[in-house]
């Protein structure tokens, strides 16, 4: 099995609701390093996995869709957390989107997986993986 | 499946008995920066896999049980080489342990595993994974 | 020359005015992971440039102080902008106060000087240095 | 399962054919700081999962054979592109070739597989992972 | 004393004259982790040291000049080195330029001074600083 | 003003005496990841600072008289301290030492000065500076 990773990373500001956040309850903001992982079985005729200035550019497009943001006020999440985990499948959900969509080349149809990672420092981070 | 990761560290001393360790034979010891990732397949209804402050406490608490202290004295080591690989084990089932204690919450019932990552320079790492 | 460093860290949420911060006039956060380094010509008489758990504490302090906050809402930061190389300069001089007021023990005297590093993501970082 | 990694690193130059690649279809180059991951389900006698002694000097030998060199001259790679994934998978398969050859001694009989890792960049990196 | 830093990368190659190179007198190549260090005394009224887009951009313009290159190939490195030094002081030395031509805005003329470091592997890197 | 930096690394024993040292009394031990700076005005024939093959080799050698021991147990550091800060001035000192006497080739005469930095976690490191 092959993977390559891109890495990214985006600015936020949010509140966390319910008594387990502590003080993240109150409006604050992270800095999200972002690391997005394509697995495949074989490489491509051209030896890759996939295009990785696409893979690059959809990075660069979902977390810029989110960065610079106070996600308390997006509506799409209203009503939910926007905890570092959901935000990491909101990023990989994302990204299967745009790949469905043709946004990473046709041969993004043989990717198996994916996998993205959110740094919320360097004591911190959290994963989502799913299947493409 | 999500993850989320809290890291920490201990300063231990020890020492390795078989030839296939070579000067670490000699008593000496090691920096371990300890990385704890927790698994679950599905959120909790706050938006997480787990609650980190309980998982900080907890990994300070198994490090502070090791930590600051030269492992070829303490009586449960005894007879066995305390490699990072043993002792990333040795993290990773304390945590277990813990969680199964009701440490990590109600919600850490739901976890699917942990992997605990024993980082002795930057050049070396070893860890260990089990179900919970 | 010698020097110590601790790191901590803080999440913050704020805004920044000026055309020249783009779209960071909205909204959004950062996590700073914090550096703090003290310098001082000669080693104590216990081998040490400085009580680093004294640091680190005091350290905790001062993210402690700034960390989960909306900064735009502080009423001490009305009408300047918290940028990092002003926020590095910020914790660099609470730490300082700390220090006169004793917080970092009798040898903190002999400190010759502070800088802060506050790394914003894996791409950009700033520092502020000062005499102590 | 337990695993362990060994760190080292190599610099080559290449090409890159195919238009999906831009600009590195010019000669170029890179550093490539490898990491192997070994796995295995239970340790040795002496409490480890391989003797990381073995481990860095065969890892040594591959990135030793591969070092310092323009890849488009070396005939073994003829006619294929040295993506840094391809590279990754030869990296590993020359790693079991070793293992299979005694390199990692006698206990490598029990490794279940195996992880290399090429980081190219602070920003990118990619996995090959086979069994052994 | 104000700085701020800002990292990029680019992929090159090149070979290396003298036998204090040993095998790296052949063909080969690196990546370079590129941060360049800006330092000011004070901060202008937004309350920066200079313009980190601008930075960034110039930065960008910079190391593109050089990546995906043969170094050996291009006229104006003729009868030099490019060893990791040099190259640091050529991207420090074009920064210059690049802010005395104005392309850091108008603010970049309080500038103190520069720092460039080039990171090769996670074992070695080279630093150049120069006046502003 | 250049400089190159090579990193290694060693393993080491020891306790501390003062009650400032808290749980660091009881014998404990670290990982050391050791920065070795060396600063030259100017570039040599060659284009370098120092040939950094040779520093390496310094490096190893002063790190393997240090590493995979208890340093409460060497003779030349009785009753002092081997904190992290006195221990960055011993393998300065010992590289000092080395370049003087030639190990670092004849270039090493026109170096101005070394720093050392020892990694201790990834929260602290001490520093030492000074002339050569």
């Amino acid at each position: 099995m092959f993977s390559v990773t891109i890495r990214d990373h985006m600015l936020i500001a949010h509140s966390l609701s319910g008594e387990v956040f502590g003080p993240a309850q109150r409006l604050h903001g992270a800095t999200y390093v972002v690391d997005a992982t394509f697995r495949r079985a074989t490489l491509d005729a051209d030896g890759i996995v996939v295009d990785i200035g696409l893979v690059a550019e959809a990075l660069r497009g979902v977390v810029g869709e989110l960065g610079y943001r106070n996600l308390d006020d997006e509506a799409e999440f209203a009503g939910m957390n926007t905890t570092v985990e959901a935000l990491a499948r909101i990023v990989a959900d994302r990204l299967a989107d745009r790949a469905r969509a043709g946004a990473l080349g046709d041969g993004a149809r043989e990717l198996d997986g994916l996998v993205v990672t959110l740094h919320e420092s360097h004591v911190a981070w959290a994963s989502y993986e799913r299947r493409l």
